[in-house]
């Protein structure tokens, strides 16, 4: 039941994904509806391919799950049907992203650990689950790649997916350490966004 | 007799990619001849490559199979030699590429089906195969990423790859739906050109 | 003995791509630690990576071994420490470079020949292991590919490379090889840094 729960989570999050994917490539000039469509799709499933295919653990989600197909297709109907809509409660989707960020970053980690890889990786790997859609996203769209703007948001899942091999490790079971964890990713990310604070440079 | 035709069409399309691509490649500043054979050989590799890292189907086929190699080798040698040549009839070239890039899009589709995927999945794992090439090289050589260009490209392919598997459903013979779905590949894409076509934008 | 002496080097010559990384990361525009500590792992990573998902040799070196991450993590430690002292040896930081591309470029292709790959390819996965870190930072950054600026870079690891396959084919014993086909690449490359040498380009 719980397991069903999850993934019907992870298909919303897939959805939530493909819509602002197709959202920041609709702003591109140029991009017809495929384009927009295409980067949708890479924007949602990026994260967790690459995290898969640095693990080879074939076959890899979408690939075997039409579902997860789907479930994005349906998003990006949605984008298409009420973008105005979307437009303007773009604020409101923050939340969202936001959540679904972390819930990928966490599951990611999850994924990774189920592996019998080391949990430092596993962190890393949680963290690339989240963040990789957007990376292709931004390398394919040739724009300033997202690790390079100002706003926290790698580091964030970084410092969540970190907490939970560190509550796993100290045994704290999962219905306690997903939901931290995955708090301390929204509210590292909300507080940043609010407060607009950045991370210091690396050096000057 | 028909596979070994088949093989002689693999390598033959192989080496017309890596001669579009290193063309292309070769109009950029800087590019020595190892960057323009590395483009190549990118541009010609990059479809099957990532259509099988996703499947996990391997060894890859350029891996395994040397002589794939050596079909791209010989394209860019050959377009070393007749460049002036090759660039005046750039034109025409246009066909033969747009039956390669038919060709890719059918047998990557599959490729994917004897993996055992969903036939809309491997529809989009043939589109990849034809597509990703020039995506790379576009992402490489730092380009507007061909996805984003006016021309109708990977929508042709996809278009294509789902009638494919549409008529397999049908149970319609390969001797068949193989040339008819290459044809509407082909069809398309020549008929965008020719009258400017173009896809409607997603929304504005 | 001699085996952990080479994992020795291995591990000081992750650092080291991972210091260069993070220095080159360092001059981009509002890079900050996060992003920059991000790209000194993917340059440091990337060419091992790309030729393990390539041969599909699974799992991955820092996927599996843990020490090579935190070899890494330690050089970026040091860049950060002694960031000063680094820039105004970068000039010497140069020789250990170019002798870490040479030894990545040898153990790579070495690492190919054991997945039982035909010697070219092997080659060209060895060549990939010394550059493709180089290329993924590039594209991640949106800076010119290194394959296109005017330096002899990949080149040199490809002539090397094939030296190696070449004097294995001729049965030359690992102890001589290795060495010799070490200091081809690093010759190659620090002449033509030394007297500006450049490829030529493939067609104007």
């Amino acid at each position: 039941m719980l397991m069903t729960l999850q993934y019907f989570f992870e298909l919303a999050g897939s959805a939530l994904f493909a819509i602002s994917g197709a959202l920041l490539a609709n702003d591109k000039q140029n991009a017809d509806w495929f384009g927009v469509t295409f980067v949708g799709f890479i924007t949602s499933l990026g994260g967790g391919t690459v995290r898969d295919v640095l693990l080879g653990a074939y076959p890899l989600g979408w690939v075997a799950d039409v579902h997860i197909f789907l479930a994005i297709l349906s998003g990006i109907v949605l984008t298409s049907l009420f973008y105005d809509l979307l437009q303007k409660y773009r604020h409101n989707l923050f939340l969202f992203e936001t959540l679904g960020i972390a819930m990928f970053t966490i599951i990611g980690t999850e994924k990774a650990l189920q592996c019998d890889v080391n949990p430092l990786i596993a962190a890393v790997l949680g963290m690339f689950s989240a963040v990789m859609g957007g990376v292709l996203r931004d390398v394919l769209t040739n724009d300033i790649p997202v690790l390079f703007r100002k706003e926290i948001y790698a580091s964030a899942c970084m410092a969540g997916a970190l907490l939970y091999v560190l509550l796993l490790y100290f045994e704290c079971p999962r219905n306690i350490s997903l939901p931290v964890s995955m708090a301390l990713i929204a509210l590292i990310r909300i507080a940043s966004v609010r407060w607009r604070l950045s991370l210091p440079r690396f050096r000057r």
